[in-house]
């Protein structure tokens, strides 16, 4: 399948109706995940904010995990080592674990699996799949909401000239981008950057107003190769961060393109940007020459590390 | 002052008192804290598992937050305004409030404070003090354990000559230090881009093992623009992650500069990689004829955001 065609699948994986089935009484959550299928615990972390959520993404998780504990392990493939490996550790502890997988080892480990329906697609791109039964469990979003999205990156699918024009940018120039988030979007900045890494075959990196300006603000106002990059800043409604990415611009003198997330409620706006770099990582990747869906070098990796 | 004392006062530091009087019980920790004074907690999250830790580098905290909750409010200044409203939020919820500071407006506000006896630093080289009241209250150092850190770090500040060899390759490539981290120093990663952009004045970014292997391996194995990096892995102790190091490296054609954080204990070897860091990036600065403690910058923008 074309890449592009999993790209546009993610609307249609809006209306996945999996959901937790048994959400016993818990203190905290704990999600294991790492990269494409990882991101989808990052977003919900701070979407979601009634108890401590704790991200685990490498082989163990933290010795709090308890019977008070839900579990969450993400991983499309279900395969995912480390995942896997912090899935069982959990469940020694004695956690109520849920996988949220397409199938693999990881069906057979959790005391409740919420299967996905399609096993075809790349993890990166089926983000809906894995994000939106945490969405539904913990009622972060309402059908309108929902069905409002579905539109808008109906309508993103059929235009995305604007993001050609961004990765046009990028390509033409050599450029690494940066991606600045701001609350509640933080995670998506994130989920630019790796989609830059895994579709557009170039290194990326993201961090978040009002934190980088106690760091990068001060190489933001050399000249040392500052000519490299191409940088992204999400648009705020926070009057105090709207003055700081202003200011910061202008005594930085740094060009930041501003990237509006549209949308009436939080749900299209996390979409909507979402979507956004999703098309400009692919255009980096089709303009690059390089096939976005190519992994061979993480399969190459996946090969040799099992030696 | 000269940035260099600031440096090595480090070693000073880590016999700092300070600590937690009223440590009722709680069932999680929230830290809210930026930049410099930030990465205590950070640092903190990483090597404390007990309870669940959440990190606020923003002006509002989760909703969670109540009288079960123990609020660590991290501002060398005092007068960080982010921290100072996260603080005054979670004191609204019921929270316990403890302050470490050496000074400002939040000595009048947290339930507890503990003050820093030097106001005199920068808050990146107050690290010791921040994070000691954390590393005390929590049992996570011995005192030979302290001891041995502090000649470790004495050891460093008469020889660090492979940190400036560091610098120097850096600086005369005009180079991007990339810093991918590994369990239990993921943070430390953290500390050397932050570190990077505030005495170096140049821009770096940090990643870790394993997450990067789903990611960042991709462009690790292209072309474009890679000569612009310089790459710093801290070395694990884990065969799995070991493995991947060395199979990443492999398959990406990638030099990575490993760094052996060494020392007996987990607290040393923490600090000695801190330390590392620090010289790598002070060195940057010095080579680039860049005051590393020049934050003219950053004053200028606190004062055009307040207006």
């Amino acid at each position: 399948m074309k890449y592009i065609e999993e790209l546009q699948s993610l609307k249609e994986q809006l209306l996945f109706k999996g959901s937790i089935k048994d959400v016993e009484p818990f203190e905290n959550i704990v999600i294991g995940g790492m990269g494409g299928s990882g991101i989808a615990g990052k977003i919900f972390q701070e979407i979601y904010s009634d108890k401590p959520v704790h991200l685990v993404d490498d082989y163990k998780g933290p010795s709090f995990i308890s019977k008070k504990t839900l579990f969450i392990a993400l991983s499309y493939s279900g395969n995912t080592e480390e995942t896997v490996s912090s899935l069982m550790q959990a469940k020694s502890k004695g956690a109520y674990t849920v996988a949220i997988t397409s199938g693999g080892k990881i069906m057979d480990l959790g005391d409740e699996v919420i299967k996905i329906p399609r096993s075809d697609l790349q993890p990166r791109a089926a983000l809906g799949y894995l994000l939106m039964p945490l969405i539904r469990t913990f009622s972060l979003a309402n059908a309108s909401e929902i069905t409002r999205t579905y539109k808008a990156l109906k309508s993103m699918d059929e235009n995305n000239y604007k993001c050609k024009k961004y990765a046009e940018e990028i390509v033409s120039n050599k450029l690494m981008p940066v991606i600045y988030g701001v609350s509640p979007f933080k995670s998506i900045a994130y989920r630019w950057k790796t989609q830059f890494n895994e579709n557009g075959k170039i290194l990326a990196y993201s961090s978040s107003f009002p934190e980088l300006d106690h760091n990068d603000v001060l190489p933001l106002g050399e000249t040392y190769n500052k000519n490299g990059f191409c940088f992204f800043v999400f648009n705020s409604t926070e009057e105090r961060i709207l003055k700081r990415i202003s200011v910061t611009s202008e005594i930085t003198k740094t060009k930041f393109h501003m990237i509006a997330p549209k949308g009436d409620s939080l749900f299209e706006r996390l979409f909507y940007l979402v979507h956004y770099g999703d098309y400009i990582s692919y255009h980096v990747g089709m303009l690059r020459g390089k096939d976005p869906s190519d992994i061979t070098l993480l399969s190459k990796l996946k090969q040799m590390i099992s030696k």
